[in-house]
């Protein structure tokens, strides 16, 4: 029988700020524990309990992470029932692990699925702690360093299926007769508001677009690059992850137009009239997958 | 006579905050002089000039770091003659860098206390620069890099004797008629109010608590878990500190109270009749440490 | 012929901020090319867009940057025409990669000044993307990946004129009537307001100094250290860069002051009366370099 395999990079994302020494402790952590490993962050800004947006960050970068343990940590629900878990995803030579709250869900799947899962009951693995609020340190740290120092999969805690997770969820975006309705899905640094639309849904409409939100219209451009934009216009950008973006040149769309994540836009071509504006409108949540697994046949949004 | 050590990592606390260069030049500064150390980023993100916040942020952090050099930078009097020191702590295998304005104390001890001590007056191992604002990249980060290589202790300045090292200080709950006047020591990310009181000071009050302050008295009912505590109702948990943490479920107890670090909480029996909300009482600042050595037998607070 | 260099090291500055996962990403594309690399994050906080910011940031931090690939994006034309280049400066034993928009030149200057310079213009060293929003993953990353693995920088795409590449522009002091018109490089974390201003410029005017800004005039002390100042006065500090910094102790001079980055200050002898007060005045923008190279015989700011 072969080796357990073994993992020489930890990449790390949570919900724990650049503030306080919560990630640090984590680095700390692995390196007590596996020296050898290269923790990469990933990022720590993902908003408080969000498990949501650090499941599409985690989506987003999944694809150029270095194969080895992919540990994320955002997790509300730390120190009640919910299960901790490690997840491997054969395919991209990876191991995650974090909690069972849809967190992992997309990313897992955009990497190919899992093929094994573990709840991480194993207590002997995990630090002890004189209090539950803490798993990043305790419990998920420390899997993630055995894990890299080639502990087994199966030695950390009873078997799962990988079904069996919760699922990510993510809005679809849907034709009505005012157009596609569709959902901010991030607002990222610079405000660009990039929606659940890739650019053969929209590729009907022509081009300038009609775009309306919260009982306003205004006009859309598409265009290659932000600096194609033009001061004060409005453009619809095809982003680096192959979905479309509404943005404003050197300035905020975000704050711009007054928009955030999950608020609703409508698209549609400038010939229409458009009689809705998608605002109030909710986009039926359905378990779907961002990006290459988005049409997958079998329609499942998680491992 | 054994060669004096060497240590590969470099644990950093500052702050410095992420906005400015200042802790990627020191990490540049440490890996030109010492390029076989690892340099983990605790954390740049404690206020500015908050020597108190970073000498705690820094004892929470100090039972999980790797041995090594462990620099810490919240240095409001640089350039001054406060002292610049190192300090070794050989029960856990590490060398303490910093300012001596009571940053380092705490953890100092928490770490099993200091054995010998130096302020740092041999310029040799510094950088020249043209102005004395930033010790952390001309004085402390070289210092830690030559510590690295197994420049010996000694050789860096003259010895001081630890016991003369400032003290942090931290308050002490104390009981009154009201119940027992805690402060809250720590406002983390998502808003959980860490008070210096251990469970079992508050063991005898039953459950649930009252909790008075400014003005307000409510009711906290105490759990293992934030997802215990139930919507828009207060939570007492044992933090992964050992502390008991004033809490909200998934909201922000610091927001929702209108309370921050330092201030006042008077902890009492439900039964009881809460007649003094313990605001503007001010706690007797005594030295004291954090945690497991909080009831040390000589209980001193600094090394 | 000799071999191409090969690096260990990249030091990374961009304005991703630390809430996406941004720079987390290209962290991992340098990582999944080069392995053996480690990558030091000199700050991502640049203000988004905010060239000039980037530019004085990397030349504050270059002289003390390892040897290696130094990666700067802060990209506003991602997309465009703009060109994408790496700079070899043979004296820091560094290649400089990133926009051609004036962000590098003032550090590839300090660090001696490039010798030759590429276009990234061969995209088989680039990563394939949907779209071409975010060159930092898709082109600057794997770049700085190959220049560290030993790809020849003439391989990497068209050679370009060094002299040819866009400079970076700082303002220049001038001596008025009213004293020297000065103006705010740089607000620090800490509020402190970095001049444009070398201390032999202000060698004649005695201490205390006026200093003249946005209608109001007060007296500034010279002095070594923020802790000289004393509570609620203003001083002047030659910082750790060489240059006089406008600062009070323990506060933010930015905040008490009002002022911000590109503010117009005016510094007198306390004997003159200040009749101007500089506000409104804009400083002739002449590409001249911080530090060091400020008083180079050609007066070039780029290379």
């Amino acid at each position: 029988m072969a080796d357990p395999p073994t993992y020489d990079t930890v990449s790390f994302l949570s919900d724990f700020g650049t503030e306080d020494e919560f990630a640090g402790v984590v680095r700390s952590v692995i390196t007590s524990l596996a020296p050898q490993v290269r923790v990469i962050d990933l990022t720590h800004g993902i908003p408080a309990h969000d498990v949501r947006a650090g499941g599409l960050a985690l989506a987003r970068a999944v694809q150029y992470l270095v194969p080895g343990v992919v540990l994320a940590v955002v997790d509300p629900g730390v120190g009640t029932d919910r299960r901790a878990v490690a997840v491997e995803a054969p395919e991209a030579g990876s191991v995650f692990v974090g909690p069972d709250n849809g967190l992992l869900a997309s990313a897992v799947a955009m990497a190919g699925g899992g093929s094994r899962a573990v709840s991480l009951t194993e207590t002997s693995f995990h630090l002890p702690a004189p209090g539950a609020t803490f798993a990043g340190r305790d419990v998920f740290a420390p899997v993630a360093a055995h894990l890299c120092n080639g502990v087994p999969l199966d030695e950390l805690g009873s078997e799962v299926d990988p079904a069996g997770l919760r699922p990510g969820v993510l809005p679809v975006a849907r034709t009505e007769a005012a157009g596609l309705v569709a959902e901010v899905l991030w607002v990222d640094r610079f405000g660009n508001l990039q929606l659940n639309v890739g650019p053969e849904e929209i590729e009907a409409y022509g081009d300038p677009l009609l775009i309306s939100f919260a009982g306003t219209t205004r006009s859309a451009r598409r265009v290659q690059a932000y600096g194609e934009i033009g001061p004060g216009a409005l453009g619809l950008v095809v982003d680096a992850y192959g979905l479309v973006s509404l943005c404003l040149e050197r300035q905020s769309a975000a704050a711009e137009l007054g928009l955030g994540t999950g608020a609703s836009v409508t698209l549609a071509a400038a010939g229409e009239r458009s009689t809705g504006d998608g605002a109030g409108a909710s986009s039926p949540a359905t378990p779907v997958n961002l990006g290459p697994t988005r049409s997958a046949p079998d329609g499942r949004g998680a491992p």
